[in-house]
Parts: C-alpha cells; sequence; structure tokens
C-alpha cells in the first residue's frame, strides 16, 4: 500500500471504512467506487445482512462485523451512525486504525460530539474532523443508497483550532471527490445553523402531521404531503438529534412559536396588513432556494 | 349543436367555457381536448396575452375578453379565478349562458361562496355546482399547465340539497373524464377538511420560511426546501382563501399551537417518551400517505 501512496491524488485514499453502511454510508462507498475516489471500501456493521446488501449494490469491496479488524488498514474512516453513538465509535476507531489516519462522521449535530471528542481523542491518535452531508432522505438504507447523493449538494465540515490543515484540506478534497461543495463552520455555528434549517422543519413537519385528524388524511395532496414528508424520517435518530442540539432547537422553537402567534392574532383581528407581511416574507424567503 | 347532443358521451360537452385560464384553467382546457370531452374550449379572460398563450399550448380553441360573449354558447362553464371574485363572476355567467348549462368553479374554499350564490342565482338560472380539484402548485399560469395535472388527483364536489342529481352526475363525469377521482362533500365539510390539509399547511409552511433566518438559507437543504414549499404561492390568492375560511383555520391553528406547545414543553423538560409519542404519530400519518 505504501508505495501505491504517491499515486494517489488528494481526493483518494487506498482503504476507506464506513462504519454504518446505511443510506448516507452506502451511498459513500457506492460515489467513492464509482469515482475512483478509494481502491477498496470495507464496510463496518453489527448486521451481516446490510453488509451482504452493501456488498451485493457495489457500496463496499469488503465486510467486517468487528470494528478493530475492519479498520486497521484505513487511510480514511467515516462513522456513519445516529449522533449519540458517534463519539463511542470514533474513540473505538482511534484505537484500532492507523495513527496516520482521518477519522470524520456525517452526524446531523457537531457540538456535542466534538466536545466528547475533545476529551475523549489522545494527541498520538488519528485526527478527527467532523462532517455533515447535507443530504439524505426520509428513506433509509444502503437499499436506497445513490452514488450521486451528494453531488453538487453541501458538506459541511466542522474543523477546530486543533484540527491539521492537512487534514482538513484532505477531507475537503475527499467530499469535493464525491461531488459536494463544502463549507467550513464552527461546531456552534452549525448547530445553530441546522437547528433552523433542519430540526426545526423536521419537527413542525411532524407536529403538523400529527395534528391533521386521521379521518381527513385522504383529502391531503401535494401541499400536505410536501409540507410533512420530512416527518417520515427515523424517530429514534431524530430523538437522538433533538437531544443533542435541545438548546438551539428549543430557541428555534420560540421563535417561530412568536411568528406563528403574530400570524395568528393578525387572522383573528382580519389585519390583511399584517398576514400580507407574514406570508409575503415567507414567500421570500422560499423564492430565494431554487426549486 | 342540439343535433349533436346525443352523440356526446356523459363526460362530454360540446363548447366548455373556461373563465380565467392559469394552471388550473389552462390544464382542464389542455386535459378536455386532448382527451376529446370537449369540441370546443373558449377561453375568457382580462388579459389577451395569457389568452393568446393558452391558444398557443392548445389549452383553448377561441378566446374572449367579455364574459358575456364567451359564455353564450357554453354548455359547461368552470370559472377558475381567486376565490373571492368567484361569486361575483358566476353570478354574470349566469347572465349571460344558456339555462341548460352547468357552472362550476374550481376554488379552493366552499362555503362562502356556496351562501353568496344561493342568494344571487335564481331557479330560473343555469345550475351552480362547486369543484375544488384537489391539484395545483405553487407554479402559476398557463405557461405550467399540464393535460395530466388532474390524473389520479382528487376533485372534490359540493353539491346542496338543491342541486339537481343530474348536474351533479354531469360534473362528476366531466372530472372523471379529466382522469380524476370525485368525492362529494358537503361545502362546511370541504372547509373543514381542507382547512386542514391545505390552509394550514400554507400557514405553517410561511411561518416556517418567515421565521427562518435569512443569512441561514444558504444551508437550507432538501428538508427545508420540502417543508416549505408551498410558501412559495401566490400571496393574494392565499390571503383570499385565509379570509374566506378564517374560522376553520383559526381552529387548526389552534389545534396546531396545542400540539407544538406539547413537543416543546416535553423537549424542555427533557421528556423522551413524550417527544417520541409525537414523531410517532407524525410518523405513523405521513407514513399512511404514499409519497
Amino acid at each position: 500500500m505504501g508505495e501505491e501512496a504517491g499515486e494517489l491524488s488528494s481526493a483518494e485514499c487506498d482503504t476507506l471504512a464506513i462504519v454504518g453502511v446505511g443510506l448516507i454510508g452506502g451511498s459513500i462507498g457506492l460515489a467513492a467506487r464509482q469515482r475512483g475516489i478509494a481502491r477498496q471500501v470495507v464496510g463496518i456493521g453489527r448486521r451481516q445482512s446490510a453488509l451482504q446488501l452493501a456488498c451485493e449494490r457495489g457500496a463496499i469491496t469488503s465486510m467486517s462485523t468487528d470494528l478493530a479488524t475492519g479498520v486497521a488498514q484505513a487511510d480514511l474512516i467515516v462513522v456513519c451512525s445516529p449522533v449519540e453513538t458517534i463519539p463511542d465509535l470514533v474513540a473505538q476507531v482511534a484505537e484500532h486504525c492507523p495513527h496516520s489516519a482521518l477519522i470524520t462522521d456525517a452526524g446531523s449535530t457537531k457540538q456535542a460530539i466534538g466536545a466528547a471528542l475533545d476529551e475523549r481523542l489522545r494527541a498520538d491518535q488519528a485526527t478527527f474532523n467532523g462532517s455533515h452531508p447535507l443530504a439524505g432522505s426520509e428513506k433509509a438504507g444502503v437499499a436506497n443508497a445513490q452514488a450521486d447523493l451528494f453531488v453538487d449538494r453541501l458538506v459541511i465540515l466542522t474543523p477546530t483550532d486543533r484540527t491539521p490543515a492537512a487534514a482538513q484540506d484532505r477531507l475537503q478534497a475527499f467530499w469535493k471527490g464525491l461531488g459536494a461543495q463544502v463549507r467550513c463552520l464552527t461546531p456552534a455555528r452549525h448547530d445553530s445553523v441546522l437547528a433552523a434549517t433542519s430540526h426545526l422543519p423536521h419537527v413542525i413537519a411532524a407536529v403538523l402531521a400529527a395534528a391533521t385528524p386521521s379521518d381527513f388524511l385522504a383529502f391531503a395532496a401535494t401541499g400536505w404531503a410536501d409540507t410533512t414528508r420530512v416527518a417520515a424520517g427515523d424517530v429514534d435518530m431524530w430523538q437522538q438529534i433533538l437531544r443533542q442540539n435541545r438548546d438551539c432547537v428549543l430557541r428555534c422553537l420560540d421563535d417561530f412559536a412568536k411568528v406563528l402567534n403574530c400570524l395568528t392574532r393578525a387572522l383573528e383581528r382580519q389585519d390583511d396588513a399584517a398576514v400580507a407581511e407574514i406570508l409575503t416574507l415567507g414567500k421570500r424567503q422560499r423564492d430565494a432556494l431554487a426549486d
């Protein structure tokens, strides 16, 4: 392996290890293989059946149910597991992967994970640099993985003062190699932004779906379907995200409730101008987004 | 025309008039022509340019900016205009169309329109039977019209005790002829259901979009985009809907706020079971809808 390293472009690695081969992990494997980013991809997970499917789909080239074995030869390890399990898994990876390896994750929260790992990772271990690919779906599992899932999507990296510049460059090159665009934010800023753009929408979609009388669902059309789509996401995964980013989400809920209350009071008092103001702002912000 | 009437299937009409040839009106015209439901389609509107475009797109076969002229020969007239303008337009249509004609609309509210027309239409005039096709888009205008917009979509008809059975049958056959499925509800029930399945989602999407800090929009991904999609809809059109269905929408807002408050308090006190209950109910209701 060593003698081949010189041939690798900055985006490439010899052995990519993916811990948790579901929708995100599977898509990373598919993209890395199809784009020639990794010579081999080791899938690591607890369920042999999921690893087998990942293999059949071409997302991984080998598999292991043992973390230590799976990461032993890896240059880059991506931990794609529910956010609350990430610190433990990254710490275990760091015990068994080469010192020169780079470890990242794909978690939707960053501050709690970063803080836990700052305490747990030693200076003589592999570097951890958090990633959050803003891609995914309410459809889980490697069966739904796509090689182009990250193309033109944003991946937020959350390096800290302690992250070596070389590790940051390497991680950026990796995600760009999968077709993504990359931005860097601090873990705190990431969690504050994502609370508003992802975690709050999930909560609101779930509340809207839950508040709909079930005998009205037969009349739900595309508007209801779009507005509630993300509520189909895995409940346990989302509870973990909400627990890890609780303070930011609660602040967003407070902001949302204030605007909602404004609109409700305006409708009550038939204040057309006040209703128009909120609807117009909402439209302007939505229109600012292509699609 | 009379001698040809015997050749017409129940879904067909000789002359279909469409008042307001935008996304919905244009799609009705396209579908009626492509499916052989109408021998000719008269587009009626104020703006010559929109009528011209409707003609070029094949949605109408002739055009008129004069309502009286446009409906004079019509068997079926569909008023596709913002909800607050529907009663006046239907009353004008009834003054000028044949007594044997059937008038319907495509409005998103039904009670206020029905009540206004109950007072205004005389027994010697054409019959009005309300329709609401649950199809559409945040994209307006005949440029976005599609011949298959109604295929497998639901159209709610709101006949009353005074609507002749023959008119109900004729209207059902018309919409089924465009590919739609048809359900009948009372105007009151329609407005109560649609408040929850369409009008509330619009308000919530607008509030969510409005409450998002604008400097975070660069990080908005598919979750935010889906959840806020309908907020891009025309503000004036939606204000009219909210004014006409204010009481029902306010009741829905109250129900929504109660569930939202439950979830917020549960997150505050870290009550995982209570959070899970709402997320699980939301997921179950969303999963009940095939995409």
